[in-house]
């Protein structure tokens, strides 16, 4: 029972239940390897955004969902049905969105890397706001906007100069990063002013976003800090009125019981609280405010079903369980070294006293799902094996590496069941092959 | 020129030339981002093994490429018309080889952990070998055999307990792994009495791979000593004559100048004649020998080519260029920090004295292609930029991260280039959504 780090997880007659749902019910009418989620979850999850949002910040403020957690059609259509726009970060999650029916007004367009074909393409859907980058992105939105006879919403990046301590690869907000334009350098006023230059942009405002994985409390509150007084300076140096102010996203989930709880709508209320003081003081129009969550919204809504291939014991070093998915589902150990929790889903109640590395089916040695992790000793080839807290960056990462299938996913609604995305198929590797 | 690492690369007219063609002309008809292969240098890289394993080892040696390196169908063309076999190291990689008309009798079938039905499948597709890497697997392999009332060829794979001193997730041949039967706690000869006792299966030997990236001259040496030393003893044990053994992959390629060359033909001749010289000393019958290849069949014969879309200088931090690509198309930054070297394709002759990060589109800061890479202060929008020695783990490894399409492989042979891997469409990405 100490596994249990997620509201929607329960044990019951020696089994992991998840959604409400019998994991080895589940597992048997989908096959593993399996992504399992939770609609139930999503949904609780983005409510808490919305509402927390409307009730602190006022009605104009929305909460964006960040695809790249998790894209694909069927979460645009949840999400949309709960009130949230997007941020996409390429053609290709504009184009999943799009085919969702999510209104391209909804949506908003980063990446620190775009190309003229991306602009074209986004600005001929009606794409609501583009989040610029760099200056050569401002020319090009420009010139397409003027070449379509429209007037191009944007906000612009800026980097806070805000260092969350969060390891390297998901700490965006210091000044020394591949996105946006710090503050610091000056780079902030010179791109703002240069915008406001474009006759093609509409400039509303700014954006940041200061890392993921995040738990103290005090980020949004410094990030919001920070933010307003550019915001201030922006409309003292050039009298330009910031519409709106994109705080980014980042609040942290709990992959393992040591990673802290966070209280998304206390702190929320707490950002509210300081930036209306902040506005006052700095006599602001208070800017409409934008959030971003992706992980919070995803993450605990998805586990991952394998089944064990082998139980290799090597004496007087280590043991392995193997299961038939891997770095290939799940990059995150190999990239990261992440952290998540195993449960044995249909020897969920035994004792946990076999201490093993879960590794992959990959052929790599760093093909590891995760090190150090107990398991029952009775586990063997055919035993179902749960990671939790793999909704965010599982799915959107996955690979076809040794020309193995995307695994589907599967989405849980109550009592319901349905395929959200289908498994690939062999067919499909070799579709492009000549 | 002082880039130039491989002899397939030259500079004329201030612009990177691959395979004897102008990579301007090659980006201008198929578009960056865009994987460019020379299927040249794959053929001249086949035969240097092929060749020497023939005349040193003798005719009844064989090369097996390790299809982990770069699956699709056109290079299992490639290589079975240049007469080797191949690794593959799932259903998805036997697959293709198939489609590719590779004889399955041509086949080994790796992976520490493969499925019932991956077992089945293989079988029912007449493959050749197989390498058991576990006693399910054995277990099962008999089982399928038996149903369809054959005996299946097979292999063991065994640890040496051989450390390579190679990186962590690379370095497979030592005792702690998650591949094969360790000699040292007497698995080896656990399993190979075990494998004689199937009914349905037919055990034609061994298999060991100890790493990859090696350049010692020493590892496939010290290998063939202590599987030469395993052979005897099973010989001595059960009375099996080994007919196969297989010394796996794992020779080095050139990322950068400070990687050493490593002269393979020279090599393996060394190895040979350490072989026969052992064999006679434990009056064994030469097994057959297998090498399997992969990365060095591959790597230095792909490049991939992207445009760089932004250059972003932080006053006092660093630089950034960013490029239309990144780690969806090349983990290996992410994965390992692996060195590349990068050139400006476009302004190849121009002095090099920008110092920057060479960043990719993916919304990640840790989306690096390489650090520290030197190009021309005039580098910007719109110029090309070649990758190097690509060709190996970029196609096979690459994702949809940010829901970005799979970049194409265009192979070039003299004087024509041809789709060996189409371009991935937003409709592919989309494809299993339901």
């Amino acid at each position: 029972m100490s596994n249990l780090i997620c509201s929607n997880l329960e044990i019951k007659n020696n089994e992991l239940y998840f959604g409400g749902r019998s994991t080895k019910e589940i597992a048997s009418k989908y096959k593993t390897p399996l992504y399992v989620m939770d609609e139930v979850t999503i949904r609780a999850n983005c409510r808490k955004y919305v509402n927390s949002l409307n009730k602190y910040f006022g009605s104009s403020a929305k909460a964006l969902f960040a695809s790249k957690a998790c894209s694909f059609k069927r979460m645009y259509e949840i999400i949309s049905s709960e009130n949230m726009g997007a941020d996409v970060v390429s053609v290709g999650e504009l184009y999943t969105a799009l085919k969702a029916n999510v209104n391209p007004q909804e949506l908003y367009f980063h990446s620190n890397s775009k190309t003229d074909e991306d602009i074209e393409y986004a600005i001929s859907q009606n794409i609501g706001y583009f989040v610029i980058d760099n200056i050569e992105e401002l020319d090009a939105i420009n010139f397409f906007a003027g070449k379509k006879g429209i007037k191009q919403k944007a906000l612009i990046r800026i980097t806070p100069g805000i260092d969350t301590h969060t390891y390297e690869a998901v700490n965006t907000g210091k000044v020394d990063s591949k996105f946006g334009f710090p503050i610091e350098t000056g780079a902030g006023e010179f791109i703002t002013g240069e915008a406001l230059k474009r006759e093609n942009v509409e400039l509303k405002g700014f954006h940041c976003h200061v890392g993921s994985q995040l738990f103290d409390s005090d980020v949004f509150v410094r990030s919001a800090d920070t933010m307003l007084e550019f915001v201030a300076e922006m409309k003292n140096k050039f009298g330009f009125v910031t519409e709106i102010l994109d705080l980014g996203g980042g609040y942290g989930v709990r992959y393992v019981e040591s990673d802290p709880y966070i209280d998304i709508e206390d702190n929320i209320r707490q950002v509210a609280e300081f930036y209306k003081k902040k506005c006052a003081e700095l006599e602001l129009q208070e800017p409409s405010v934008r959030m971003e969550p992706g992980r919070s919204i995803v993450a605990d809504a998805g586990i991952t079903l394998y089944t064990a291939n082998t139980v290799k014991i090597i004496d007087g070093y280590k043991n392995y369980v193997a299961v038939d998915g891997g770095m290939g589902d799940n990059p995150r150990f190999a990239l990261y070294g992440s952290e998540y929790t195993v449960i044995a889903a249909s020897k969920a109640e035994e004792k946990c006293d076999f201490n093993c590395s879960l590794v992959g089916r990959f052929c790599e040695s760093g093909d590891i799902l995760q090190e150090n992790v107990n398991l029952p000793s009775s586990i063997k080839r055919g035993d179902l094996i749960a990671v939790l807290t793999t909704g965010a960056y599982n799915y959107s990462m996955a690979s076809n590496y040794n020309r193995i299938p995307k695994l589907p996913v599967v989405m849980l609604n109550g009592n319901e069941d349905y395929i959200a995305v289908k498994r690939e198929t062999l067919d499909d590797i070799i579709r492009n092959d000549v």
